[in-house]
């Protein structure tokens, strides 16, 4: 068990790193439904069609269920209607409703219930209907879909040293992971310290997986806790290097960042990781240390775009 | 001398035009610089140094002079420093310390003076250095770099039918028709037209070049009028087809619909042509007319995100 590192609010007069650090953004705000979660569903809908019976069995009338108040239901929904499959997303009366009507634009049956009954109303239309349940991050198909980052990432960037991907539920990250195994590449994952949010990094460095957290981070993307299966990629198989977390100011600063020198649109959550590396010292000082005069090549994910104006006006005004 | 055009807010009861329109976007906001203005000032500076004798009459070190109080000051500090070349750059005043100091940071020798003496300060410094004057838009070789805009977009856009690119002083709608001259892709102009500020289009249908604005539009990147050389090229050789205005409201969707859609960063200047393109009823009724059941391909310049989050902010809240 790694011991915790401090954060970088405790690194006191220590002088700071000065790592050599040329950045690859990876823009998943371009994909389409503005996050990597296309990625899983597409993945998960093409592998449930090569299931040997389920077309023959009415599978694509049957459907898939989904729950999700945010990406997942709308990638889901996406590729249910690009491969002609009934598509059931149960979502908790607290979306926004410009997000249920995105998701039932992409034709998809939205069933709306409590905030905690996502999983039972799930279930339920299961039972009913013998849908297949498609949860957002919880499933091999869906991880190994968002390892597609990771692939493209290693072709795009020629001696590609390290990735930096967002952590909510951890599809992403153990995805990414999954995709560097033996290859050399290191991969990192990142979230917001603030009230908690960073229950990846206490997990990862207490051995003990964080199962509840409540936060209101800006960062909103990444209030979720690390599912049981991308737990075991990113902390029993060991195939996630380090975890780190970043402040509010920090995360509102690499947003800025990004939005007026990279010129694109990024939702909080996807400027975590360039936070990490501009800001967090404990990062800093390994890729100082292990890179050298050298320096390293370091691919971040931009997670996603979905903020509207209104958002963005909120968070700089 | 074409007839003036009823502006979109005066069509009235008439059915509303259902163009078939394909949209190209030219992504100009992630050029160096944040703008298309890069292009002139590198081209200008490279042809000055082919011209004879300029090299070894010491042109490198008595440089070049720019005025301006926006992108073209970056994009002229930015050509010369990168050509080793001294630049004198003059500012007005009333432009934002931001803008000083990024024009400071490539290098540039800034001369900050009242708003309305920019011009005779610049012949000055001619007249004391011997540097070369390098206008915004108002010059052969600027509008020819702003040029190399419309060449890659008919290289990038199989079919390309038409395009529309903001206008200001006018040195990238005139350099983009010149670019089409003789190749079928037709060229428009857009402008907003709050305050008068759509002078390029009342001159365009006046056939009397305006010579003076006074606008507040929101497109604050387009409150200048067009120089005469643009407009030998805009209107008396006739190169640009058409030109449109639109409304305010109208730019603040457009810039809207790019940031959450296309998840790019532009300033509202940028999103003038795809406001055309969609609210515009002459300009969409033409399209409906021109390309028929077979649609257009067309190309929307956006030119320039040097927009910082504090603007958006203050855009959408």
């Amino acid at each position: 068990m790694a011991s915790t590192p401090r954060s970088s609010s405790s690194v006191g007069n220590r002088k700071p790193a000065q790592p050599i650090i040329r950045l690859r953004f990876k823009c998943e705000n371009m994909q389409r439904i503005g996050a990597f979660k296309a990625r899983g569903a597409f993945h998960a809908i093409e592998r449930l069609k090569q299931e040997p019976g389920w077309l023959e069995n009415d599978g694509k009338r049957k459907g898939v269920v989904g729950f999700s108040a945010g990406n997942h239901a709308q990638a889901l929904a996406l590729a249910a209607k690009e491969n002609g499959i009934t598509a059931h997303i149960v979502m908790p009366s607290t979306t926004r409703p410009y997000k249920i009507d995105a998701t039932k634009g992409y034709g998809a049956n939205v069933v709306v219930c409590g905030p905690k009954d996502r999983e039972a109303v799930a279930a339920q239309i299961v039972n009913e209907t013998g849908a297949r349940l498609i949860p957002p991050f919880n499933h091999p198909d869906v991880i190994l879909g968002q390892a597609t980052v990771g692939l493209e990432m290693q072709d795009q960037v020629q001696n590609l040293d390290a990735i930096i991907a967002p952590c909510s539920g951890g599809g992403l990250l153990s995805g990414v992971a999954l995709s560097c195994e033996g290859t050399g590449v290191k991969v990192f994952g990142a979230e917001p310290e603030f009230e908690g949010a960073d229950d990846g990094r206490r997990g990862y460095y207490s051995g003990n997986r964080v199962t509840e957290v409540n936060t209101r981070t800006i960062a909103d993307g990444l209030i979720g806790v690390v599912g049981q299966m991308p737990w075991e990629i990113i902390y029993e198989r060991r195939l996630v290097s380090g975890m780190f977390a970043v402040s509010e100011v920090e995360i509102l600063e690499a947003t800025k960042l990004i939005l007026e020198r990279l010129k694109v649109v990024v939702e909080p959550a996807a400027a975590v990781p360039l936070a990490v590396a501009l800001f967090n010292e404990e990062f800093r000082s390994l890729v100082e240390k292990e890179a050298g005069e050298k320096g390293w090549d370091l691919g971040l994910v931009l997670s996603g775009g979905n903020v509207g104006v209104e958002g963005l006006a909120k968070l700089f005004s």
